[in-house]
């Protein structure tokens, strides 16, 4: 296991992380990847190589359709697709579990999403749900459909088996798998923050952009000119980044939206600018208020007022903050869990080497 | 005073409005207008003739510094201005008294609802209020800054005085004096439905928008051809409405945002597209959860976490349907109470005649 | 065949039709559906009955990475789903296929449309489908995954095979086949409108929203209470609906997007309202400036400039209008074209009938 | 004069700036203050002490109605007031003068802008100006009223007499008099790059946000905590900031929009948050295109279908490198330029000392 930001000593912004420094912090959220690494050599597409996978986030252990959470999203730069947010966007409400994967395999997780969701339940509801992507064909075979129904119930089971705060794999794993970010290997990366009031606000990344040669480590520019890139120069920075925001502070959803923007400020801080040809795109939802916001499902009759905590604006603040310091910590605990790969055609992406980036960074 | 649509037997919709079938329905909201009629002939600017107002609407009979309202807002076309919309979006919330007024004198309307909304309350805290607006150059002097704070206050006084419930004048009063709409004299409408549940929403209009040979009323193209228009027909549709909506049904956010989008589909029934000239903006505010919303005001520590209620979403197409309706109604109810007015340089809006409406639509 | 609303003497609005008053008369685009119909009888999920499909519109003859066109989108209510619009809002452009399918067969939809776009070409470059849908549950073995990707390339090599100018097939067709549309038999519709200075904007919809009891076809209240419905009334507006609007005007994103909301207007003077459990999202594009905007396909270089033609605002209006009606007329055109239908569990959704229409509605 | 950041060695980022590193670097920019200095001691509402201001930013030399730009705004939290913006959202054009100043300002500057653009024209158009404010009170009489008709007149005929690329007076000037940044005296600030293709970006701001103890300066976090503060470090981060962005890049109005959020990341990069309390908007606009839209203005008939220019998406990069290095650079000109002020009830602002500031940041 590769050392994280914190083992290293870099310690991003001021506030302290949780127990797993991970988006598991949030009391009943847990996360399950199925990682698909198959082949060596010439790209053969139906064939491989494989460098991918589905990285599921549950959001809670419940059913999503039962007990929605509130929800928001921001997208820095639109060039991606997150499936299920035009309900989101009027609804307010997450209703459904989180699918991360390639660009090319979003659908195959959407419809499976569904299919898990709906297991033994009645006929008559509908599933709309949430599935980021970030473009993983610079190492695999993404034309080929490699992506199958079976992983992403693979991915889902990990996640219903992992238990509460759990650490969750970074690097080349699950959505992460084929993922290059600044011009290194990339992948999963996720921290936390508890904050005043002691709210816990945690993220996970699926890291796939940025530039080499503007990569900020805790404001430093890291300057590694040395080390091969797996693609031109010019075609670094045509990645993307989602981010999944996750908070037990009770947040109404537009002020889940406002968090998800704040996601784009830690982007912002180690170097990225939302790239033309990068999708970089933020959903945060609050545990807070499970099993008060009413069911859709059908035979449901819920009541027609029911009551929900929110948090006062005016104490906002330190979770943005969270936000800004856990997005940046989980881009480099991206890039340093990531190891290097080869995949089609023979394409290295090396890994962020610990002991050059400490050259940079100071130690605290 | 003329009839109002129901007078006449045109009854829009299915609903039952509120007994003054008028924004103040709603419980604590009130109407006040400044109505500036002033001189006749040819324009000089500076000099009039006037023909122009101030509208000003109380959400509640406190200070909405201190106890702000969830509110949302959408705008059909966005020719035109409502100040105070980005906290709307960003906060959820109303702050501040809501003005309506000509297109040239929002600035004095704005920054005199801050000096009403502070008067006699320390320094610290600051304003962002909402004020809507149409142009009446049709008509008016509108470029001869005949507004005044002093207009301001009265409107505001007219408000205050008013008595819960009071019936709220209509046609050619505050903002609406010399307004335009489909052709014929337009001005300030309102309407009310009372829907499943109990609750009760409210729509209040400054009209000023669409073109004649578009006019429909309760699904009737009204086709009245003979009576000269104050512009020529392709200048139709230059102008704006602005839509007030209030309801005590406890909505969020987001959900104020629903219902102020379903008042542009009550213009779209009366005939109107939200054509491009034209600033089609809706501004929907929820009444409930009055004093539990935690003001910013200086010196105020709100409590962390604060409770509110929230209606189901499975209960809100009633609540649809009645803006759809009420909007519909206040359309009518504009163009019914507005009389025929000649303004500078003896351009005259002819009022639409009930008698020549009732060929066209049946009595029920 | 069964009659469309013209053939009844049913004229919507005051523009004239293109030549096949279908969304191909917007010169190169297509229309392709599959069909799925099988079984009859109680619901076995995975066996069916099916009754359910793919349509696929193809916005011009050419590869749409290569020559992607100006595009728009609005939600009237966004309970519901087109993947890639996060794209169209950022990057402003439509750069693939279009699909309509049900709600759990988006991705099937989305990821077979990324295989057909790509074929032969490449690696390298993504792919972010376009894919609406609407929820046929009600008759359909929606959780049975009966949609493959098969159906898919059968109704893209329909429209591909179609020719310029084709009539569309309209009612239980395509993503139409199980919908329903103000509790009768719902479905495909189509509509154009050819408007001042030469322009064709064009309207398909998958219809599968509404209440029976608001029903209105060109401003009356349509009343048929003595046909079954397929649902109990207050399931009603439960559905969704999709519309493509397609024009050759010269329009920019964001005068797409302005379309896109107008079709939302057609459907509130059919009695629609955006209800909450309904997905009523709209899509515009423009085939002006085919060829124009630079492709973002790998190995390409664009110019850093290029030019655009562009409509003046101030000639939007009758777009406006047209969208408006054209969209009016496609739900009219929905239930006359779709047939009676029994699908699973016996439920049956009655068609329109044209001679009761008529007792409401004047020919003209 | 005190140095700007270039002056004292510190370089932020890699691209070069304009000639007078401004916002008057794009061509035919220009920029005018009225700075208003008044009085000591107590606060006494409408006597003072008066530190408050106004500034005006041309867009070009002509009249804006006759000649429109693209334009795009982004909120990075919307506590704030920028007027004018419903019009650019859905025209998508900028069709008047910007003014800074107050929040309690804002109406006089919207209503004067009118008047000031209209002025000799004929009567029938109508203004919708662009107005933003960030709240002075920390040091101002801002609820007094001081702002009149004639300081907004004297702001518009210094930026008309001042020279093409003529250089910005920063910091205690126009809208940014009585400003506060990240616990020092904050103000007006700009910079400029050229980037690839020989386009150049402009940003100016009236810098009010941001709390001391974030404040980081090219990477570096500035810790001085022996300055006083003028508030209590609580009260930090309740300030706002508007950056105006101009480039002379053909830019759409979806691309401009792109553009204004990379403003935001610039304000990340220095230690902001778009904290709860902050007011943090940003509008970008092109001059490209100048005379090529066509005007709304009564009497015109454009021409149905007019061209433009439109840069392509794969060279917006180096745009959005710009705008976040320039707004990087403007916050530190701005505190830079700032000199300590006290101003009502004596409460003092503190400059940041530059050689303070060297003490942490690196000179290259």
């Amino acid at each position: 296991m590769r050392q994280r930001a914190r083992d290293l000593g870099i310690r991003i912004g001021t506030a302290d992380t949780g127990p797993a420094n991970a988006i598991t912090d949030v009391a009943g959220v847990r996360v399950g990847h199925t990682t698909i690494i198959r082949g060596d050599g010439p790209l053969r597409v139906g064939e491989g190589p494989v460098r991918t996978g589905v990285t599921v986030v549950l959001p809670h252990d419940g059913v999503l359709e039962d007990e929605p959470l509130y929800a928001g999203f921001h997208w820095l730069n639109g060039n991606g697709e997150i499936t299920g947010t035009a309900w989101i966007h009027d609804g307010g409400m997450l209703t459904t579990l989180i699918g991360l994967t390639n660009t090319h395999s979003v659908g195959v997780v959407r419809d499976t999403l569904i299919d898990l969701e709906r297991r033994g339940r009645g006929h008559g509801s509908w599933g709309l749900p949430v599935v980021g992507e970030t473009w993983d064909g610079v190492l695999n075979d993404i034309d080929g459909g490699h992506v199958t129904a079976a992983h992403v119930r693979e991915a889902y089971e990990a996640a219903t088996r992992s238990g509460p705060g759990d650490a969750v794999a970074e690097g080349n794993v699950g959505g992460g798998t084929g993922m290059i970010c600044h011009g290194f290997k990339g992948g999963i990366g996720t921290s936390s923050r508890v904050v005043e009031g002691g709210w816990t606000v945690g993220v996970l990344l699926q890291a796939n952009h940025g530039r080499r040669e503007r990569l900020t480590v805790d404001g430093v520019p890291v300057r590694i000119d040395d080390v091969p890139r797996p693609v031109a120069p010019a075609a670094e920075g045509a990645g993307s980044v989602i981010a999944i925001v996750a908070t037990d502070a009770p947040l109404l959803p537009h002020q889940c939206r406002r968090l998800a923007q704040r996601a784009g400020l830690g982007i912002a801080r180690t170097g990225g600018a939302g790239e033309n040809f990068s999708g970089d795109g933020f959903l945060a939802f609050s545990t807070a208020n499970r099993g008060r916001l009413p069911s859709d499902a059908p035979g449901t009759e819920p009541p027609r007022v029911f009551q929900v905590d929110v948090l006062a604006d005016a104490y906002l603040d330190p979770l943005f903050h969270g936000v800004i310091e856990a997005t940046e910590e989980a881009v480099v605990n991206a890039l340093l869990a990531a190891e290097t790969m080869t995949g089609r055609d023979g394409v290295t992406a090396y890994a962020l080497d610990p002991d050059r980036l400490l050259e940079f960074v100071d130690r605290r």
